[in-house]
């Protein structure tokens, strides 16, 4: 039978299930979606047997899980509890996307790729131990870039950067300090790619030193929530240029943001072996 | 697009989500409802974000909000939080209906109004300080009718009656009390119009003083459990003459009130702008 | 009107509400459900109010209220309350399945009665106390077998069997024990079906014994975690011959009881006077 409708189950560790990623998945087009709230590692197992001992082998690619809320660690730990309960060929597929963390992290590569060359580049990511930063970090790795992992600490970035380098396999990223304007000049010689993911509302970079630099093609910043990440540019900014930079705000980057998440959900449905995390989110994003 | 599937948000403030309220949702067509329970005032932002972050402006109308459960104050105190949630033109039209307070008002005065006029009329309302007869006594004083607010106590009656009129803007309501033959005697003087709001299974008005005062052309009692608000007064009557006074009882004023309710709930997904409280469901109400 | 959408409220007492039961009722063709978790009996009264007091009479077929979860006790006690709040013609049909006790122990006695009459024949239940052992020794004593209800405490099977045979009205259950070679040597004697109902992961019966007891003709063992409950029988034996007996694991049975789960869904739907428990549900699977 292939006449099942497509469920997608929501667990989200918070109080209130998320109605950003419900509304999302309607949109994108799950038929019957099942919200579940206050789930902790614990509660997967009964879970996800509900969703693989139900429907038949060739109809498990109509059941999907979708792992959502705001905390990304909470979200990790119940992806891996997931994992471990799969056996072999009985599982659904997964995605994961607390704090929408992979899809913004995917479409600021895909947005920063559309302007300049991402193989051999020099990438600066302010804020980048948080998990978008450290998303972004990963993923500009993988195409090839030497990246520049940065944070008020320089323990931190270099902890970080040691972590993102292993799920790499061979050394992309390199953990340096940025909390002043020193250590920040310093940061971005030689950038030519720059993504701010820090704190809501934390200025990270000043317009001056942003044009001054230079070597600068494109800047990314992330932050929604005045005053910007990285002076002078707007939440709104989309492919905008600025002093010779292409710039991109928030909002900017959300319209794609959304297009990923949305054709993320839909792929979900097309087999049961997928596990959708930042790569995979960013693979799909790329084919937009 | 506007292929958007119409999503209602169901906040509840109770421990377990209204059946109630969500079967008639179903009823009015919403065509994915979110069910959310134990939702505290703390708790809206990030799901009014949800709603308003999602789609763009054009699809706004296709997500709504209803307020609902057992409480009212409690429904209040999320209304407010949402609506100061919301800025400009970025918002969801919005229902408030705890405990049906709303569209059972409504329901009772459009009855009223049906077989005598309101404009210049003098009404009593009993149980008038309880949320059902707050309501009906403001939509009663909107219509021109002077008010007679009823309780047990002298001075809630007064206060829930100032309470009104601020909300009304002038003063068409007084607090009277009523708590024995003569003081409810009293209030009865000259009424045209009576209705009971009061607590379940409480008695406020004997038959024979229902009768005995005259001047009465309509009488609703709005308590669905026996014994009846109203003596002689049947939860079935729907327009129905006894000793020249026409009367209703809760379940006769219960088909308007849910068809109030189901339009009030189609009528959120004609635009994002809507603020449904009392006075919104009464205007509804007429227009059906 | 009966264009009204086909309504099932889930009412389970876990902190997450069953996938699994969701899964089932999406797939049996309910095209709204409603998931309340952690629902307690106190909450029970409004829950089923809001699901009576919300569509015509002629309507109130098209809701039905499916209990759930893991554990039959409390399913039971939800059940209880539910049944006092209806109250004449104001009701909707139900289903308790919590644990899956009254789909699996209906499938169990519909594949025995296939291959082996059940009518005068010597049955023996072992793990006979719990949910699904007290209701495949019901079931089958309801269609006139002599039922051997076995348990490590002879007293718990006695306790048992008395209050099986009171739901019966006639004595056709007897406790035996059964925790070593001989007195599960002596439960045998005569015995042509065997059902094995006991906890996950428990041997009861050794291949030696099941071929040696001479008058077996079906087997069945619905323990669906290793080891067998009755060595010797795979999981997904399903009318499998070994040594002259037809055997039947739990994935085995797991089709027919999804068959069984998936029709007495459906059947809620068609009146709203249906009380689906283990008798209720085996009669569905008949008709099967």
């Amino acid at each position: 039978m292939t006449d099942k409708r497509n469920i997608l189950i929501q667990l989200d560790p918070d109080a209130q299930a998320s109605t950003f990623d419900r509304v999302v998945a309607v949109d994108a087009g799950a038929e019957v979606i099942f919200s579940h709230h206050s789930v902790t590692p614990d509660q997967v197992e009964p879970l996800v047997h509900g969703a693989i001992f139900t429907r038949g082998q060739e109809d498990l690619r109509h059941t999907a899980i979708f792992i959502g809320g705001t905390d990304v660690t909470q979200g990790e730990a119940l992806l891996r509890r997931l994992l471990a309960t799969f056996f072999g060929p009985m599982r659904v597929s997964v995605m994961l996307d607390a704090n929408g963390a992979n899809t913004t992290a995917a479409a600021a590569v895909i947005a920063a790729k559309k302007h300049t060359p991402l193989e051999g580049a020099t990438a600066l990511v302010l804020g980048g131990t948080g998990p978008v930063g450290q998303r972004v970090a990963m993923l500009l790795g993988k195409e090839g870039a030497t990246v520049r992992l940065a944070s008020r600490s320089a323990q931190r970035a270099k902890d970080t950067a040691a972590q993102v380098n292993q799920t790499l396999g061979h050394p992309r990223v390199t953990g340096v300090e940025a909390y002043n304007h020193d250590n920040t000049a310093q940061a971005l010689k030689g950038v030519s790619l720059l993504v701010a993911a820090g704190a809501a509302g934390v200025k990270l970079l000043s317009q001056e030193q942003l044009t001054g630099a230079g070597s600068i093609k494109a800047a990314i910043d992330l932050n929604a929530v005045p005053p910007a990440g990285i002076e002078g540019i707007d939440v709104m900014d989309k492919a905008k240029e600025r002093h010779g930079i292409v710039c991109y705000g928030a909002i900017g980057v959300g319209g794609l943001k959304m297009k990923i998440h949305k054709a993320a959900i839909r792929s979900l449905f097309e087999s049961n072996d997928k596990t959708l995390d930042a790569e995979a989110i960013y693979a799909i994003g790329q084919t937009l």
